[in-house]
């Protein structure tokens, strides 16, 4: 299987522009902090576990970056750096967790030198972590899949959403690498296509045998009989909801009426326990992303357009949360 | 409010292209059957009742352009061309029953000219009766609307899938007209669009309030208590369950969940009295209509795809079908 990274540093902060596929598989460099915001917000780099590592090199890119000649100018420089960071996609959790474990790691040092290097030491350890949790996971996982199952997934949570294999998706890996077959419909996911255009994409490159939907076909699969198990990712874990892309909430429900296991996989990173879902602001994106296409006009101009990027499931619909500490079955929680 | 026709003849027979809404309003002369076939299976004219008119006045186009000199070679040529509009869209069952209804006006007659007369007529007939049937049902539709109602709807079964006024947007029409506010959330409708091309387009040509969703936000909207009730038109209903455009189904599980009433508009003519569920295939479409949008591509090439036209919706989960005859609550059923 395909082990190459999503966001990675080679003399200078690396990603894929993940906008552009499946048309063209691009490394994109980040020549400032301000590019970096910019492929975050247009999700060149999106996913929570990605956007965790991509929180980090943000600050060990800032560093690198910086002319500060002492500790505490470099520091005041990184604040701000963070500050712009974490603002640029709000919802997802993994953002603010990898901006602050860099943030931590350089409010140690004494030196600017010695700041920028441990910045992009602890966005190292975060990327290299990323891969090791999501196998941890996904070896969890893969023992709620039997062989020959049809599983439905939703958005990307492979190997783009994360620095490699992924956590929805790194399940499915996971019971793929343990022998079992495993059939995946992978959900379009409008407004973005993060379904066709990545998802579709990652498996068939895997050689995971994938049947493109659209998001409103997994009801009627579920009632035929074609979805054994629903798993997805999620972008924010409060006490009592998972946030995830819009469009997850419906496939829970659809999958509770229709006695369909529905599992959520992500690491405990993306756990927020100091809040409930009546806290969490959803971002709520540009109209055009519904209205248009790739320049092709698809509603009349003018008319009122309701975007979220995401949905809140209540945790009561989760039949298990797949972490690297094992599953749980809300109300268990993982430990912290 | 609008009250031009998407269907009809004058010298010839004349339709709206509806592909190519709302960029541009296209009225297309249709010069043959053939014409018409390609017209129908590309969904240039779509809509359960617009197809039962595009039936009949297809049969009195193959009758306007035949050279025959007897009856007896007329009917030949016309139930040729019966056979062949009939198999153009075989779910929606509305389209073989205005050929059949044509074919039968024409069957009486003794000479050529009299059938040519006696199908356009019945094609005349249908399509009179398509506008003055949907004012019914959405007199009697509209008696289920409260002010200030939030009504989401799926597809278009509005003007555009009928002669005028409509089926499920003709009950809110009519709401409108008796002096109800009432809001439209339009789901999009993946993957050609009617929802965001054609319902969002109507309704804001009529001045009703529209938000445009994608189809996978309604199960979240219904959640935080936005929508109040659900309208679909429908394709075929059996005696078991409603055919409708794909994602009904789903809108129509979520909104048991959550309580909402969910309402079928469609004339009689859309019942099928003779079959079940079971029964009937549903189309499945070009692959291509997921996996590119006006020649960009969205999913990687070879993909497998699974694109079926229509669902069907247990009678069950359907709070009252509206119809010319008034509304009936499943398993009660409208009079033949």
């Amino acid at each position: 299987m395909c082990e190459s990274k999503t966001i990675w540093w080679d003399g200078g902060l690396w990603l894929i522009d993940q906008t552009i596929l499946p048309g063209e598989l691009m490394p994109l460099c980040m020549k400032s902090v301000r590019q970096l915001i910019e492929a975050i917000k247009s999700l060149r780099v999106r996913g929570a576990p990605a956007l965790g590592a991509a929180g980090a090199y943000g600050v060990a890119l800032a560093a690198d970056l910086s002319g500060a000649s002492n500790a505490l100018e470099m520091m005041a420089e990184l604040e701000n750096a963070a500050d712009m960071i974490k603002a640029s996609r709000p919802t997802a959790i993994n953002l603010s967790w990898g901006v602050d474990r860099a943030m931590r790691a350089a409010a140690l040092q004494e030196t600017a030198e010695d700041i920028r290097k441990a910045a992009l030491c602890e966005a190292e350890e975060i990327a290299e972590e990323d891969i090791r949790i999501n196998k941890l996971l996904g070896k969890y996982g893969a023992r709620l899949l039997d062989d020959c199952d049809n599983v439905l997934t939703h958005c990307n949570a492979g190997r783009l959403a994360c620095v490699g294999w992924g956590t929805a998706l790194g399940v499915i890996r996971s019971a793929v690498a343990a022998g079992k077959q495993i059939h995946v419909y992978a959900c379009e996911t409008r407004p973005l296509h993060q379904g066709s255009r990545l998802t579709a994409w990652e498996l068939s490159q895997d050689e995971i045998p994938v049947t493109l939907i659209c998001d409103s076909m997994s009801g009627s699969l579920m009632r035929k009989g074609k979805i054994d198990k629903v798993i997805v990712g999620a972008d924010r874990i409060t006490r009592d909801a998972v946030f995830n892309k819009i469009g997850t909430y419906s496939h829970a429900v659809l999958a509770r009426y229709h006695k369909i296991p529905f599992y959520v996989a992500a690491p405990l990173s993306t756990f927020d326990r100091m809040h409930e879902e009546g806290d969490i602001v959803v971002e709520e994106r540009d109209a055009e992303e519904i209205c248009t296409l790739a320049g092709t006009r698809l509603a009349p101009r003018g008319i009122d357009v309701y975007n979220p990027a995401f949905d809140a499931t209540p945790l009561e619909l989760v039949s298990g949360l797949i972490t690297e500490k094992g599953v749980f079955r809300p109300p268990l929680m993982p430990p912290i």
